[in-house]
Parts: C-alpha cells; sequence; structure tokens
C-alpha cells in the first residue's frame, strides 16, 4: 500500500518541527516532503545579532537536510494549489517548469510577510529584518554608512548616513536596536572623523511604550537602558512616509536618513492571498485542531494561520504569532495528522507561554519567566543560555556560543561587501525640495518621471541660470550616459516625486542592444 | 612644515604591507593614505576554502582598518591619476562626483584582474577566484547545482548542473578544485537523489603536467592525489569557448556544464590601461627600485609591477607574481620612499623565495622549502600552519583556526544564499542545437538577438509545427511576459548566437514606467 504522503510548505519554526515530530511519531509510516524556498531554517531571534556582526551570518541559520533526516526536503517555490486534485502546483530548478506534486495531508506554514504598503515610499526605501539576507543587508548598510561619512566633506550627507531609524519598538525593533547601539559603539573607533554626537540613532513607536508585549515596568526599563546608551525614542509617533532623503512622521516632523528599518506591518503573503481560502485578520482560519475552515486534511500553523484559544464568540482569542505558539502547534498537529490517517479523535490546541523575553544589547536584557520578573545581567545571561538551547543541531548551537565568546575578545569586524542585489530599474520617491542629483556627478542611470514634477536648473552659456520643468514621462540622462560626461543640471523635486532609475550598465546594454529603443532615445530625448 | 603624503592605491599585500611597514620606519614623519575600493584585506589563498565552505567568508579577511592603525584608509575608487598636478583622482562616498588628492609619493598595488576576453563566451558565462565574493558566489552555485540535481527529472539538466569545470591547473586551479572535490564528497549524503558517479569534476589544463611551478614529481604527485579523489584531469588540452550550456575545447570536445571557474588569462585591470604609464608583458614597467620608469615618485609593486631581477638584456628575468614576493618587495619600497625622502641612496629589489606549496584538500599537500620537497599530510600540515602563521591580524588567525578545528568535527553547511547579484541584463551565448527556451516554461524575460540566428517551433492551431526563424535585432519575451503566460515555442539556436536576456521583473518596471518605450514594443514585436 502506498503511504499517505504529507506535503509541508514552508521551513519556518512550524514547518519544520511539524516534519520533525511528524517523522518520529509516525515511524516510517507516512511519507514526508518538506517544500522551501530557501535551503535553511532560519533561527529568527538571533537576526539581529546577525545584523549587528556578532553573529556570522551562516551560524544563525541551519540547513533544513541536516535537520530533516528521514523527510524530504524540496528546494522550490509553490505558485498555487489545486485543492480539488489534492496537488501543489511550484516551480523548481533550472527549466521554470509549472510540475505538479501530489498531497493526501497539506500543511500550510508560510509566515507572513512585511507588508511596507501601508506607507508611501516604504516599499523602495526601507530594510526589513525577516530573513537572513536582510539582517546582512542591514548590518552592510551600516559599515557603509559609516565607510561614507568618514570621508565626505558635505556635512548634509554626513548626517543623513549617520542616522540611522527603526520603525516599530517591538521585540525585533527593540532588539535591532540593542545590537545596532552596541555595533555602532564599538566600531566607532576604527573611523576617525566620525564623532559618537554625531550617530543619531532613532526608534519611532506608535504606542506609548516599547516592548509593549511585557509588563509595564519592564517597558520602562527597556527604555532607560536604551536612552542611556543613546537612542532617541519617539513614542506616540506615527510614521507617514519615507523618501530617498528622508523618514516623515505623522505629526510633521522629518529626519534625513539613509537607512530605515522596518519591523512593523506584517501581513499574508502574495502566495497566501491568492489561495481560494477564508483569511481571517490576514491570517488563515482554521479550527482549534488546526484544520483550515472548510477544507479537509489541509492544514495551517504559525504566523500564516489564526488559531483560536478559546470558544468565546464575542471575545475570541487567537495564539499570538511566535516562535514558541508555532512549536506547540507543531507538536500537536502532527499528532493530529497521524490520528487522522489512523481515524482516532483529533485534539484541541492548547498552550500557555512559559516565558517572554528580550535583549537590549550590551549585556542587558527583560524577562518573564512563569510569571517572575527579571532585568539586566541576569535576564540577558538567560536570554543566551535560552537560545543556545533551542537552537536547533549540534553544529549551529556549538558555532553561535563559539561566535558570542569570540565577541568578548575580539574586534567587531566591519568588512563591508557592497551591497550587490540592487535590481537594475528601481523606484525612487522624493519629497518637494530634496534634490535628485546635483551638477557635475557621475550619473547615477536614466531617469524616468513617474509622479510629481522636478525643477532642472541649468547654467546659460552666459553664466546666467536657467529652469526647466520635468513632468509625468519626462526622462533624463541618456546623452550623459550615451557621451560619458558628468550630469549638467541640479534637478530638485518639486512636489511628492516618483522615478524610475534604471542603472547606467543595464541601459547601456539595453540600448546598444535594442536598435528600436535607441532610435527612440535619439529621437526626442535629453 | 607639512609632512610628505605618500598615497597608495590598493590593499592588497604589496600595498597594505607598504602601508604597515612604512608607518613603522617612518616613526609619524610621513602622512599615509591607503585608497581601496574594498575596505579589507583578502587572502587569496584562503579563497577556495571559503569557496568550499570550510571558512566563513568574513573569516578569510581582516578590515584594512583594523591593520592600519595610523595610516589612513579610505573607500573609493580611483578613476585617474594627475601626473603633472602629482594628484589621484576618485570617486567616493554617496554623491559620484571627482575629487582630487595630493600625493608626494604614490604607490600603484593595484594588481592584476581576470582577463575573460581571451575566450568568447567565458566573460558570461564563467566565474573567476580572484575575490571574497567571487569564492562566494562559486560556493553557492555548486550547492545550487546539488539542490536542482536533487530534484530535476530531466537527465540533461542533472548532467549540467552535476559537472563542475575548472580552467587552469596552476595553484589557484588545483586548489579550488581539490577543495571542491572535499566539499562535494562531505555533502554528497544530505542529497539522497544523487549518485557520486554522476557528479564530474573535469580540470582542463593547456600544458602536460598541474602545478608547473613546482618540481615535476610533485606535479605528478598532485595529479594522482586527484584523480584518486575522482578529478578527470585533461593535460594538453586548450580551451575554446562557453556558452550557457557547455565548456568547448580547442580539440573538438564539448563537456555540458552549468559551473565552469576560471584561473587563467590575468591581465591589466582597465584603470592600469588607461595610464600614461609604459606596460610590459602586461604589467607596469619598473627599475630595480621599484620606481615606475620615466616618473619621479611613483612607484608600484606586488601582481601590478614588473620588477626586474636581474640586469641581463638577453635574459631578463621578474619576480613572479605572487604574495611572497609581493610582500618582500613592499618591505623594500617603505625603505626606498623614506630614504628618498631623506635624500639617501636607494636599493635595488632581490628576493629569493623561500618555498612553495599547495592544498590539494582531503589532508594532502605538497610543498618545497629551501630545496627540501615533501607531499601528503606532512605538506599539507606544513601548508596550515604557514597560512596561519602568515594572516595578519590576531582575530582572523583565531578564526581560521577555529573553522578548521570546527570542520573536522561537523559537517559541512550547505546554507544556499541564492545569487542575488544576477544584473538585470546579461549576455547569453549559445552554439548550433543548444536550447534557449522550451514551451511551457515560466518566461525569463525579455530576449534580443545580437549575433547568429534561432529557430522558433510552434504548434498550429490544428497541431502541425510551424517553424520561425529570429534574426539579428529580432526580440521575444514581450507578450508573454504581458500576459503573464508561459512561453509557447521552443527556440534553439541555429549557429554560435549572442542574446541580451532583460529579466522580466526589470523589464516590467521599464515597461509600465515609459510610455514612448511601452509603444515600441505594442507597434511591432512578438
Amino acid at each position: 500500500m502506498r503511504k499517505p504522503k504529507v506535503v509541508i510548505i514552508g521551513g519556518g519554526f512550524g514547518g519544520m518541527f511539524t516534519a520533525t515530530k511528524l517523522h518520529k511519531l509516525s515511524r516510517g509510516d507516512l511519507d514526508i516532503e518538506l517544500i522551501s524556498k530557501i535551503n535553511y531554517f532560519v533561527y529568527q531571534p538571533l537576526l539581529p545579532e546577525v545584523a549587528a556582526g556578532t553573529l556570522n551570518p551562516q551560524d544563525a541559520v541551519t540547513p533544513l537536510r541536516n535537520l530533516l533526516n528521514g523527510a524530504r526536503v524540496r528546494l522550490a517555490e509553490v505558485t498555487d494549489i489545486d485543492f480539488d486534485a489534492k496537488q501543489v502546483i511550484l516551480l523548481q530548478g533550472q527549466r521554470k517548469i509549472l510540475q505538479r506534486v501530489d498531497y493526501d495531508h497539506l500543511v500550510i506554514t508560510t509566515g507572513q510577510v512585511a507588508n511596507l504598503s501601508l506607507f508611501p515610499g516604504f516599499e523602495h526605501h526601507s530594510l526589513t529584518m525577516k530573513d537572513l539576507s536582510d539582517a546582512y543587508r542591514l548590518r552592510n548598510r551600516v559599515i557603509e554608512c559609516m565607510e561614507m561619512a568618514d570621508v565626505t566633506r558635505f556635512p548634509d550627507i554626513k548626517q543623513r548616513a549617520l542616522t540611522f531609524v527603526i520603525g516599530g519598538a517591538g521585540f525585533s525593533g527593540v532588539e535591532t536596536m540593542g545590537e545596532l547601539a552596541e555595533m555602532v559603539d564599538r566600531i566607532l573607533p576604527e573611523y576617525p572623523n566620525i564623532q559618537r554626537h554625531e550617530i543619531r540613532l532613532v526608534m519611532i513607536q506608535l504606542g506609548n511604550r516599547v516592548l509593549p508585549e511585557l509588563p509595564e515596568h519592564l517597558s520602562t526599563y527597556a527604555l532607560n537602558q536604551l536612552e542611556k546608551r543613546g537612542v532617541e525614542v519617539w513614542l506616540n509617533t506615527g510614521i507617514h512616509s519615507a523618501t530617498q532623503h528622508a523618514i516623515y512622521t505623522n505629526d510633521g516632523r522629518s529626519l534625513p536618513t539613509r537607512t530605515i528599518v522596518t519591523t512593523i506591518g506584517n501581513g499574508p503573503s502574495e502566495f497566501v492571498k491568492s489561495l481560494p481560502i477564508q483569511l481571517q485578520r490576514g491570517r488563515i482560519a482554521v479550527n482549534a485542531e488546526l484544520e483550515v475552515i472548510g477544507l479537509s486534511n489541509v492544514w495551517s500553523i504559525g504566523d500564516a494561520a489564526l488559531v483560536p484559544l478559546n470558544t468565546d464568540q464575542e471575545n475570541p482569542l487567537y495564539a499570538p504569532p511566535t516562535a514558541q505558539f508555532a512549536v506547540a502547534q507543531a507538536e500537536l498537529l502532527a499528532q493530529n495528522i497521524l490520528h487522522r490517517t489512523r481515524g482516532q479523535n483529533l485534539a484541541s490546541f492548547t498552550y500557555k507561554a512559559a516565558g517572554i523575553m528580550a535583549s537590549l544589547g550590551g549585556g542587558r536584557g527583560v524577562a518573564e519567566i512563569y510569571g517572575v520578573r527579571v532585568t539586566g545581567i541576569v535576564a540577558w545571561v538567560i536570554w543566551r543560555a535560552a537560545y543556545i538551547g533551542m537552537l536547533p543541531g549540534l553544529a549551529t548551537k556549538v558555532r553561535v556560543a563559539l561566535d558570542w565568546l569570540f565577541d568578548f575578545f575580539m574586534p567587531r569586524t566591519i568588512v563591508y561587501m557592497a551591497e550587490s542585489d540592487r535590481p537594475a530599474t528601481r523606484y525612487l520617491d522624493y519629497s518637494q525640495g530634496e534634490v535628485v542629483q546635483y551638477a557635475n556627478e557621475v550619473p547615477a542611470g536614466f531617469y524616468i518621471v513617474l509622479s510629481g514634477s522636478l525643477t532642472q536648473e541649468l547654467e546659460k552659456d552666459n553664466g546666467e541660470p536657467e529652469h526647466h520643468e520635468l513632468h509625468i514621462g519626462d526622462s533624463w540622462g541618456s546623452r550623459a550616459l550615451k557621451e560619458h560626461r558628468l550630469t549638467h543640471g541640479k534637478i530638485t523635486a518639486r512636489e511628492d516625486t516618483r522615478l524610475l532609475l534604471v542603472n547606467s550598465g543595464d541601459f547601456q546594454r539595453l540600448r546598444s542592444s535594442y536598435k528600436p529603443f535607441n532610435e527612440l532615445l535619439s529621437a526626442g530625448n535629453k
């Protein structure tokens, strides 16, 4: 007889633990396959330490294949699910052909994604802290800003480079800021032209305290610690928007910066939204047995799912999107799937969190464990010990422990890997008065005006200034790129403006390869 | 009195050691600045171990600022030198403005770059092993190929994914292949659908032996070791060209592969070529005192320079481009610059290499030290000990030693970081008969034919096949991208063909932003 096949989509806490637990419980009775877009498990609570350079990027993650011996791992992207045919449709490998994979049981544990569309400009001008590459990108950005600030002779560029903003003061925001503050202090001596008071670390929080998930006095402690380390915390402040140059708040403040990290605004992924299943509060509605409402043998847990904790219609209570709950759900789900295949009864999900804790960087933390509240170095040591304990895989435990040990004795590394993953075309937002380009710069590429308008200041042959306006549909940069010369006009946004920038190398390749495009540019363009 | 200013371009062995030595000798009498495009020193001999995942990428490098206390470090790109005005012209920071930096003494130590233009297609379809990012990219590529091969159901794709080719069997080629062979053996158990015999490791060498810099019997030993580990070594074989699908040799053989690493064909950088100075054998001509011929107080050492070792006009002898020689030259250069500023006599460069050695991976090596030849595990231990000793900076030494220790006890990590630095537009080469796309694939982007021609096979409504030819200037993919549908014809190269591929995301952004371009595409395109 063919073994029942369980397909799990997603390799985070929920998916990974469901696979391992199911493999253990089923003793080979099930055929288990985990499908993931990345081939490793990310231990998200450690990402702030990757961003701060305490941990080597590879040490905060564990290859899924190492963790799931017994379950198969497929590196692929699921594009659709055919619930009638009980098939998952995916893209994988080199030839991008849609393939179908059969399932008897399906587990959807794809988590949530950062939803940046809430704040204009954030999609183009902010970093997130979801994945390993995010953390690594932030680390490189901070060092890049330090290097730039060290050599520039323009005060406004220096100020912008040395202002680091984090949106949101929940766990991810506070831990990231704590680590960032420590990093900045430690690498500062390497940069002779930067003083500590020139660096601004700003945290913007809509509510009236940091870490709102914790009891109030722990929030107060955390706030004091952050402020003591030179972090400005803007409480009761809503974020409005971001541009290439600055972040804007709802109360009308603006802060020039190149580095904005968003830790707020989570939502369902495009994939989950595209499925013909019921979403509630942006999450997949499941029953207490973790089965998706309206579907049979389709399950969902973790951040992607809305798991009820009570049956009170008036005051419904749901599991929070944390790793602890995902792991507890995975335990139950493995049992429930097994019981279903054996025709046994399913159990409902109940769980009480053991504790809650956060690192503040610099050897300080806050924790509440079984109702006991701890702060300072003790909380921080508990935090580290607990995380080493929870890390999956011995190799990862040892690597993380060694990195921590090493960090005590050795300088924090400032190796800067240039950001190589900038897409060739990207959107840039500017507010009124912000300068897009100065004269005599090496042109960044070819610009197209998508909304708003700009002023170009040129100098006439007789030295007098001349002004041009640029409107929607206008473009510039083509000639400067073609003739390899510097920009020759200062260009400023006249209002809120969005541009598309095509990087010079790609623009040149496209122009020289595609004759009609070249003719188009030669015909009418600036 | 103003201190004499020494500007050093390049932070490799030559530049870094000149700066530290000069700082030590001059006791503050000189103003020293090192300009580098990257902010870290790369210990190149360790790159193969980064490529094989033994070393964490950041551990094989040391931040320049940590090494050069006393000398300034500027992260910038030198674009030109004004020898008359004694100024270096550079681009730095965020605003790309050309800046001038004065010097009294200038040291050019920019090394060499991989010259891939010798072999058609290599610029677009081969990897190099020059920098940290190259090594990291190769490591990711190998894991990507293993992941692809594990899931594909197409034998030709599997074969291509599992064939790894290295061009050149000098130090870099042999050490890279040795490490690669070890890596493949160690990670293979994680991939249940791949057998060892399906993996081909091929090394292509023009000469009749590997490691031609070493005595013949050490070459023979190295060859045997490599073959024992399953590496095919094609001796006396010239490389002809590469395409998206395969590598071609001069004797008419072809080998389907996705991974070609080139370790041959070094040449001067575009920057060095653009300078108004004399190049000899592709290197900067200097005299025995290391001063550039024809210029005063401009010096060059390391791989960039052609340093004479004798005065025999008939049989001139030059320093080989190795780290050992660069370090020895840096020692002398620091003295000579100091002597010049003090009006003292300069010394000529003489040096005899202490030894020469190579790792073969898997705990095997070859070495010749002061004339004594050593092989096997002894040579390998000497190799490791010597490299730990030569690594600059205590932190780096400790990190590398820990990585090595760790690698003994723990599995090699297979964390795969998706290649995110693919440019949005890239050239693709194909030979006659190679398939560019099949029907029913997700389209990769918009294609433009730059040379050669192709056949598109379509199916008519009545099911009969229909053939179209695509010629220079033709393009395709626009409609499939616009309508989000799959490709609908198989496209095959009819002869040697070069395409430009514009990635779908960038193409869509450009099309939707730039109205004339959209009209152009809608007007006449397929």
